[in-house]
């Protein structure tokens, strides 16, 4: 098992707190677990404290050890109730609060704790500071896209006519999780949940749901409909298979195409398009396109080559975006979408995920996980990226 | 894949309806998934209006075609943004919001939309009528106990020494999958993620973490850091496999003993101790004992049979709840718990862990689903209760 070293935390505590200085916060709370994971190395019930001038607490609320065997922050204080904190804290006018996660009443609560003070969300601090991967966080992420090629790789071994979409699911999962897979995605939302299991074959592949993606799949039920379903797998259909893989947390995201038989060509084409368009994207990345230009400039290629009307969905439920920022989160900064106003950054981890989705026939594409250092991307999944036909 | 019957769906909304009256509740609004599949039988994209003297209205943001073959609300509106609501609403003066899930800040947006209301947490409505499972709903809770079952039967097939805990997991989560198991439980917390691969031997068995059970689990990494982890499984150790199974979003809780070789004395003789607190409870909780008398009363028991310092884990770790009402969430009414003070209701399906954690060493214990009718309990999860040695 692996704890984040104390001068990774100390370092991203250090640079939150400049960004702190440039919001005049005296101090920030993170009650959400992803960032307070990010900032203190630990997911134990805890609350992480950073004052503007002074040592950051981690106030723990049950395991304490565990808490300080993870984190290396050195004032860590177990407190039994959330009112206690206010002993260690200095009077403040300005405080940060994550008010994009944390529930209403459990402000109100802590308005009540803190007393009368400006509040002000401090989410797009910890969201800015993620942007850009430190060396450690790019071996967490290599080790979870090393996990996924050995999935990927597996596939064509278990791969069977007539196996459902929710039974290779399984497998998969199954055979990611001995290597160290941890099962959930998390995203940054009430409603939201990532499965790792979207696994969608022929007509489901065109199928769309609750879930801001070109295609969704039927799922299980009204419950979860999103990802593999009951549906059998057959021959002559494309089976495309886009599985999230997590390893201490941090993620990696990958798309392949896969069919039993043969592919038919009107989806061997259409991953040939998005191949292109995928490539053709991340060489005008580095020429500092913004990143809505760099959304325009793919719906471009996608018409020049015959697919506007299939690509990233069809209307009304084609989708605004072509890459998503991903490391401890699904939907990190940057994104490559059609509201999105700036360069993709130096240090940037994202997943670049161009898909046709032809109505009631289903759908095609890929997707890698790319980091970008000093002028150059570098795919992270490295899995071949030909078509698979078992 | 089965939906709601409109019957099902309108009584709901009928009982919710007197709730909303007594509350004085012009309207109310359901923004969370859980809550909203409850009463309109759809996860899309979507809020729920009840307003307190109309027809319901279902607001869909998506995928508005599947939400009207899943739901048999009457009234379904397709929105693009939650600001077109306003034209669909009439003036109100109170209205119920779930301010105990929703994010301060999305509720701060709903206010510019609704104007100037009185805001109450309307999520306690939902929550007492869920305490009471209909038929429909018992239907989907003994389908996930009959996977379950399937499940705990598959496990001497399977087990064998030197596997990890999340290899077994992962075999166990591939058997549920293709049987219908969903894959996630769902808490009603920000910070709370329930896994289903709660596999634990050994040492194992007596780690805590940040979720309050009496044992936690080493998991995979301080990300996750609950549930079945890379530890090998021995020989002549206990393995505590608790193991949620979800259908259609409906959750059912069983905890079983197994061992390879031989089960050790300590933890044979516990699961006894478990077993006899397990059935005396129920059978106090028919009498029509209050929560918390049910709670000390098993407690007593527990220190009369010698396991007082184990019983519900160990100081300081010890948890403060017996049984968890169970439903589309994994912590429902009723609960039997020290601070809940009110007699279990009938139509109620709760889960009745007792269980003991020997530190060092590992733990042990039971759970079942139980479902109260008509003066009388019912153990949903119906496997063999015997300790499995393989």
């Amino acid at each position: 098992m692996l704890y984040a070293p104390k001068e990774e935390i100390y370092s991203r505590i250090d640079r939150l707190r400049q960004l702190m200085e440039d919001a005049s916060l005296d101090g920030a709370f993170f009650h959400y677990k992803v960032d307070y994971y990010y900032l203190s190395g630990t997911m134990q019930d805890a609350l992480l404290f950073v004052p503007a001038d002074d040592e950051p607490v981690l106030f723990v609320k049950r395991e304490v050890s565990r808490a300080k065997r993870e984190s290396p922050i050195e004032r860590i204080v177990s407190i039994r109730s959330i009112k206690e904190i206010i002993d260690h804290i200095k009077p403040m006018k300005k405080i940060g609060l994550q008010l994009d996660v944390i529930p209403y009443n459990d402000v109100i609560k802590f308005k009540e704790i803190i007393g009368n003070v400006d509040l002000i969300n401090c989410s797009p601090l910890t969201r800015e500071l993620r942007k850009v991967k430190s060396p450690f966080e790019l071996t967490l992420i290599n080790r979870a896209a090393a996990i996924q090629k050995m999935v990927y790789e597996f596939v064509p071994k278990v791969l069977e006519e007539g196996m459902t979409e929710i039974e290779l699911g399984g497998i998969l999962e199954a055979y990611a999780k001995a290597l160290g897979h941890e099962g959930l995605l998390r995203v940054r939302s009430l409603n939201y949940e990532a499965y790792t299991w979207h696994i969608l074959s022929g007509r489901t592949g065109s199928i769309v749901s609750q879930s801001d993606s070109p295609m969704g799949g039927l799922g299980l039920s009204p419950a979860f409909p999103v990802g593999a379903s009951m549906k059998k797998i057959k021959r002559n259909e494309p089976i495309l298979i886009d599985f999230g893989i997590c390893y201490h947390g941090y993620q990696a995201d990958q798309t392949r195409m896969f069919a039993i038989g043969s592919m038919p060509k009107l989806f061997s084409d259409g991953y040939e398009a998005c191949r292109e368009i995928h490539y053709r994207v991340l060489d005008k990345a580095l020429e500092g396109l913004a990143s809505r230009e760099l959304f325009e400039y793919s719906k471009k290629i996608a018409d020049k080559l015959g697919y506007g009307d299939y690509y990233l969905g069809y209307k009304p439920h084609k989708v605004r975006f072509l890459a998503h920022g991903i490391g401890i989160e699904l939907s990190e900064l940057p994104f490559i979408a059609a509201t999105h106003d700036y360069q993709i950054n130096n240090g940037a981890v994202f997943a670049i995920e161009p898909k046709m989705v032809f109505p009631k026939q289903g759908s095609c594409g890929i997707e890698n996980t790319v980091h970008i250092e000093n002028g150059r991307y570098k795919i992270l999944t490295d899995t071949d990226e030909r078509i698979i036909i078992v």
